[in-house]
């Protein structure tokens, strides 16, 4: 044990997540911490309400920061919504698909998994089917963008299916949140969990979640007790406002909360459709210099998620090798395949903050630098002006 | 909305947490954010262990930085220990005894709930004759530092009683941790769970837990799925090590782990020790001052926390008024009374960075200020003296 304060190096971080953290951002979260009672505190939470509803675009009531990282906001939806015998229908395509299913079966209700390959989005068509074969199932749970593949989903056809057949929708969407467009109330989702260290550039640890009127009367409505005290909405519920007077629940994460409220105050000054744009800018911008490297994207033009990007790894190349290699010679971060795709693909985050054409250009750099000397068959001295001619575009 | 970046000001906060964090820990809060499978905060996480080890005195292999607020880290206790059907003696003597039944109850098990009044300490001889009355119960669970009245309990022999009847015990030490005695393997106990925003004086929203060897054998052994998936100690004990490789559980809080590594360094420079015996001297100094005052304590000298000190509020004075004008005119907060307590006590809390004699001194001098203000009775121009004269003893 070193028993010695800790001075992180100072990383340039384009993985799954953390993105990398605004200096505007960090400052926020290390302002002296008041009372989460605080008069001034509770005006703040109010703030963070409204911010997060511009987030989302959305004027659902129940939208606030759950207390933990993405998968309690994950939980959350799950527990709150499903009583036990409850049918779900739940979009596989990814890590997080199964991590749903997980959820779905430690409520006691049975899943009907609807199965896309990975690097797929889900299939509607599927979905539509699943739906006919269980009428009984009041619910359909799918990932908007599947951060272990960079893959997006249909997020308005399958609410719109859901709908149709009576079902409320939980969507993930915490790798999309603030990187591409999502507009809740429009689409008709019920009910999404995000997470604050992606496209909103904020310090891991928060979840951002919030729930339609549809989903509220399910939550009221319910017999089952929610099975965990910490998420049950309804509580929750009475802290975060909305009834007149607030009950406590449990100690807010004060700092962290000054921290995502200056991340959503950064989104709302750039705007959301502008920060969708500069998302997508970035994305072209990187796969022209990485095709132009001779690597391969592996997911469809179609699907990808501009916010994270699966690229191949090249025959012959040690995964972890070039990964060690970039985060010692550059101190940059990039992330490893998740599960099926492990030593397969590389994950390239491009979210929030770390959706620059800086981020873009040294990452292009350290890459082509360190594939080279990995002695990788790859294009170099191209890569930076395949780039730059997007950004010069426009 | 205000739609402005939110700069708190700078409070005094002696309320039942959070503490005032110190700037050390608020600049270690703030340092760069790196990504959570970085090598290098890897080995943070494992220098976060130690310290919590040393903090809870215990060798526990399974000890770690729960990653959400303390309520979180009970309902990890309650979900991984418990199964459908089980039987619990919980100890109810305040708001967090009770919240313990609602756990208990959401896990399905059966709680016997032994009650002993608010601001009392937990009865071992109930405790005992619930045993008895119960010999199927296979978990007592009681609170060590009861937040919401200012009493502790009797860890040792409880947990000792919970032994002899094979039992395991769960104990809630969110606001012992730190400011008073707790010696986890020495007093025989087998889960509990903290928070970091009382004692420990860093930022609220992080819960440090340890299982004994015992505890973890019954998690291992569990038939029933642990109910929820984030709380599961099968998979968290993956991503904090104890096995040889760490598989993907969540996203750590990243900064928030910088800061709790940053205040339990600071705890184990100072001493453990020298800390408990710091938290003691500052409350003997407060009560000589309150009491010079004319005030009195709600709680017997025998089983106060130190941590935590109830005062009656006076006949006649308004509860809120006083706190308001302690907030507005001297940036100082302290606790309402919670419960079965709201409008007759108020909770000054001394804990961690917030015990010190400047707290102390401006406490009291606040208080008197007030306190006159408002027309209670009470004698003027001792409490300083009073409380100077405990700290001249020393």
């Amino acid at each position: 044990m070193t028993s010695s304060s800790f001075f992180p190096p100072q990383r340039t971080l384009m993985g799954p997540g953390p993105s990398d953290v605004p200096a505007r951002v960090l400052a926020a979260l290390s302002r002296p911490t008041i009372g989460h009672l605080d008069p001034l505190f509770v005006s703040l939470m109010d703030d963070i309400k409204s911010l997060l509803q511009y987030a989302f675009q959305s004027d659902n009531a129940l939208t606030l920061p759950v207390s933990a990282p993405g998968s309690a906001g994950m939980e959350a939806c799950f527990v709150n919504l499903l009583s036990p015998g409850d049918t779900v229908i739940v979009c596989s395509n990814g890590v997080f698909g199964g991590r749903m299913i997980e959820n779905v079966k430690r409520c006691g209700a049975n899943a009907v998994v609807v199965e896309d390959e990975w690097g797929k989005p889900v299939s509607v068509d599927k979905v539509a089917a699943a739906f006919e074969r269980h009428p009984e199932a009041n619910l359909l749970a799918f990932v908007h963008a599947e951060t272990s593949t960079g893959v997006y989903s249909d997020v308005a056809a399958l609410c719109a299916l859901a709908k149709q057949h009576n079902a409320l929708s939980i969507v993930d969407t915490v790798t999309s949140l603030g990187g591409m467009e999502l507009r809740v109330d429009a689409w008709g989702a019920d009910a999404l969990y995000s997470g604050t260290q992606k496209c909103l550039s904020c310090v891991p640890g928060i979840s951002p979640v919030t729930f339609s009127p549809a989903a509220v009367e399910r939550i009221k409505q319910r017999k089952h007790p929610v099975q965990s005290w910490f998420l049950d909405m309804q509580l929750v519920m009475g802290y975060w406002g909305g009834e007149s007077k607030r009950a406590y629940h449990h100690t807010a994460p004060v700092n962290a909360l000054y921290a995502l409220h200056e991340s959503l105050l950064m989104l709302k000054e750039e705007g959301l459709e502008a920060a969708w744009a500069r998302h997508q800018l970035n994305h072209q911008a990187l796969v022209a210099g990485l095709e132009a490297m001779g690597l391969e994207m592996a997911v469809d033009a179609a699907h990808r998620l501009p916010q994270l990007n699966s690229v191949r790894i090249p025959e012959g190349v040690d995964d972890a090798a070039v990964r060690s290699a970039l985060l010692n010679e550059f101190d940059l971060e990039i992330g490893a395949g998740l599960g099926a795709l492990a030593g397969k693909t590389w994950r390239i985050g491009l979210m929030g903050h770390s959706s620059s054409a800086r981020h873009v250009l040294i990452c292009l750099a350290a890459l082509e630098s360190v594939l080279h000397d990995q002695g990788a068959k790859i294009r170099t001295g191209l890569a930076q002006a395949a780039a730059k001619a997007i950004y010069a575009k426009g």
